[in-house]
């Protein structure tokens, strides 16, 4: 038997793949590298996620694995979020993602504005 | 001045970032990995692609600079889709991005089912 192959269409390794490229998942992931955080940390790192996507994609990491979510009994109890080893095992695929957009940003948007020249003429 | 932020939320970056991630996009880069492709080819090696998705996302992937699209006076016509440079210098993440969710399916299912098993109990 073969393994996993995200290239067929019903093998869920597709779906995961999908979730893990997702901008949301590389920010919010990029911004635990450093190690756990505060909800409120995390929300203030990802300037301007809303707060129902970045509770949903905290979730799914949780969901999936790749994060921990820790309540500490104080007053106010104090939630702090955490990679798991797992978690910790993307920071670098997605940090290679990361720096790809940021090398490239300039190229990209140069390609586009002679894209839309040529269409546009 | 510093460069392009993906965690500033007005940065083009940001945008970039959430279109390289995109799984139809790893899958076609990645179809394309090998050499230049027909249409046909592609649909046929990203199984359960529509049309209308994987139209889309070549379009896309053109318009960033990241393929060429080129017309062969043929009859019927040939139309054959090609990386980039800058294009193939996605590749290497992108496959990184791919082999994780490859390596990593079944801890994430596992953790699914354990997460799913807690909140029904």
């Amino acid at each position: 038997m073969s393994g996993p192959d995200p290239y067929a269409r019903n093998c869920p390794s597709r779906r995961v793949l999908d979730r893990i490229g997702d901008k949301w998942t590389v920010l919010v992931v990029g911004s635990l590298s450093d190690g756990p955080k505060r909800y409120g940390e995390i929300a203030r790192r990802v300037d301007g996620v809303s707060q129902k996507m970045l509770t949903q994609t905290l979730r799914s990491l949780e969901r999936d694995g790749l994060v921990t979510r820790t309540v500490f009994p104080e007053i106010p109890p104090r939630v702090e979020y955490e990679l798991t080893d797992a978690g910790r095992s993307l920071r670098a695929p997605l940090a290679a993602l990361e720096r790809w957009a940021v090398d490239h940003l300039d190229g990209v948007l140069e390609s586009r504005t002679m894209f839309d020249d040529v269409l546009g003429a």
